[in-house]
């Protein structure tokens, strides 16, 4: 990261984070019924891909718009691009995703983000 | 928010948060060429959002994931359902929709999440 300081309105002291930061978000619904245990073992082992090297922020959330048909979200970030490939090709990540995204998730929507500088 | 605090594994005090925040998110695509000063017009006011009461870790980013047709994203949280609603019916808020939003907004989604307790 770079932290540009430059002299703003009224010469106050401003600064530009300049940052290679990659939020990694996806949305998703199952098939499985809400409250089922195999909701509930989903969750568990979606959770896990947050001890994966590189991972920060990790978030599973509720997705509670009713402008959209989606249950869940998963958030997370990655310092650099590098790690987000890293993870991606991560045993662990591709173990969670032949076990139980491919048959579990009814739909889904990955949207990544980065800083707008 | 509330705080629980409980004895976890070996007798270690361990806590879970419940809070009622609210992450408000939009992924969107404009009408207008990247780069132009029509979208950096566009940009500026969505950013003065930012200011409306209640508002907090207000974020604009750039989409960046291949799988979908979204460009920019906001990211904005709510205390409560209650900050939530008074934003949406703020004047500043209302007078953007109606000015911008509306008719430079080529196609957008609207996501919201809450904590997963």
């Amino acid at each position: 990261m770079i932290i540009i300081y430059f002299s703003g309105p009224e010469g106050i002291l401003q600064s530009i984070k300049i940052t290679d930061m990659i939020r990694h978000t996806v949305v998703f619904k199952l098939v499985h019924p809400k409250s089922s245990p195999e909701e509930k073992l989903f969750l568990d082992a979606i959770s896990k891909l947050s001890a994966i090297p590189g991972v920060e922020n990790f978030e599973l959330l509720k997705q509670i718009s009713r402008e959209n048909n989606y249950d869940y979200g998963l958030s997370m970030e990655f310092a650099t691009a590098k790690e987000y490939e890293d993870y991606n090709r991560h045993p662990d990540h591709i173990r969670f995703v032949e076990t139980f995204w491919k048959t579990e998730v009814a739909d889904f929507l990955e949207l990544d983000y980065a800083p707008l500088i």
